[in-house]
C-alpha cells in the first residue's frame, strides 16, 4: 500500500537521490580538473607520471600554485560532500516536509558549486560565505537526524 | 505490520542515525577548529584569505605546527568516519542484536572523540589505542556485512 | 509479500553490501600499510610518535617517498570510494538488472585493487587505466541515479 520512504516513488527521496548523484559527480570531477592541469603544465606528483606531460618539459613537484589550489578545493569537498550524502539520506528518513527538504538539497549543491567557482577564482569573502552556507545546510539536517534518533 | 528495518521506528536504526549524525558533525567541526586557528594566528593557505587575519600580521604558509596537526587529525577523520557511516548503515540491515549494535556505535564515537583529544594534546600511545578501537569497531561491522552479502 | 529492495533478501542489495564492505576495508587497510612503513622506517608526522620507531633512528618528516606514495594512494581512495559507497546504494534503489548491477560492483572493486597494485609498483599507464575504469563505473551508476531522481 504505502510506498516505502526509501524509494524513488517518494518525491523527497527522489530529490535527495538526484542531488546526491550530482554532488558525487561534482566532487569526482575535481580529479579531472587536476588531471587537465597536470597534463597541460607537465607537473606531476609521481616520477612514473612524467611520460604523460609535454616532451622535455615535465617536472615532479607538489607546490604548483594552480594545481595545489585545485587540490585544496578537492579536499574541502572531501570534508563536506560525503557527510552531506549520508546525513541527507538519514534526513529523508525523518520524513521532513517535501518543500523544506528539497530546498535543503538545492541550497547545498548550489553553495558547493558557487564555492568551487569562488575558490578557483580566488574570490573572498564569497568563498567563505558559500562554504558556510553548505556547511549550515548539512548541520541543519544532521541536527534533525540526531533529534529523531536515540543515543 | 512489521516496521521497516530502515526506519526510526527500528531502535537499532534510530541509534545508528543518532551516532552517524553526531560523527558527521564531529568531523565537520574540525573545519571550525582550523578556521579558529587560522583567524587568530593569521596563517592561511591562499593569498586571498589573508585579509581575514590580524592586520599586518598574516602570512601564507602550510607548515604551522598547530594548524597542520589539526589538519592531520581532520584527514584521519576523513579516512575513518565516512566508512563508519556507510558500513554502520549496512550493518543495521544485517539485523544485529540491539545491544551489540548500539555498543558498536557508542564505542566508535567515544573512540573518535578520545582520539581527537589525544591528537590535539599529543598523547601517545593513547592516540594509537583509541584510533585502533574505532578502526576495529568499523572492521567488526564490515566483516558481518560482507559475511551476510554475496559476491 | 514482496521483499524490500533495501534488504539482504534482494540479491542486488546483498551484492552491493558485500562489495561496499570490502571496498571500505580496502580503503581503511591503507592506514595499516602506512603504519607498517612508519614503524619499520622510523618516519613519523608527529613528534610524540617517534617513541614507536627503531631506537635512535626515528625522524619527523613528511617527504619520505615510499610513505608519501602510500598516502597519495590513500587520498585517491578517499576521493573515489566514499562516492562509490553512496552512489552504489542509490543505484540499487533504481532496481537495475541484477547482472548489470553485480558487474558494476565487481568492476569497481577489481579496478581499485589493480589501481592500488599499480600505484604501489609505480606502473603507468596501467594505474591511469584502472583509475578511470573505477571512475567510469561510479559515474555510470550516478548518471542512472540522477536520471531516475527529480531535481
Amino acid at each position: 500500500m504505502a510506498d516505502s520512504v526509501v524509494s524513488f516513488n517518494n518525491p523527497v527521496f527522489a530529490s535527495y537521490a538526484a542531488y546526491a548523484g550530482l554532488a558525487s559527480m561534482k566532487m569526482m570531477g575535481m580529479t579531472l580538473v587536476t588531471v587537465y592541469h597536470r597534463l597541460t603544465k607537465g607537473v606531476f606528483m609521481n616520477p612514473e607520471d612524467t611520460s604523460f606531460g609535454p616532451k622535455d618539459k615535465t617536472v615532479v613537484r607538489t607546490d604548483h600554485p594552480v594545481i595545489e589550489r585545485v587540490r585544496r578545493l578537492h579536499r574541502n569537498d572531501l570534508e563536506n560532500i560525503p557527510p552531506f550524502l549520508v546525513v541527507g539520506f538519514l534526513y529523508v528518513l525523518t520524513k521532513p516536509s517535501s518543500d523544506v527538504a528539497v530546498w535543503h538539497f538545492r541550497a547545498f549543491l548550489a553553495s558547493r558549486l558557487l564555492h568551487t567557482a569562488c575558490y578557483l577564482g580566488g574570490l573572498q569573502p564569497w568563498r567563505a560565505v558559500f562554504f558556510f552556507a553548505g556547511f549550515a545546510t548539512t548541520v541543519s539536517m544532521a541536527v534533525q537526524v540526531v533529534a529523531k534518533g536515540s543515543l
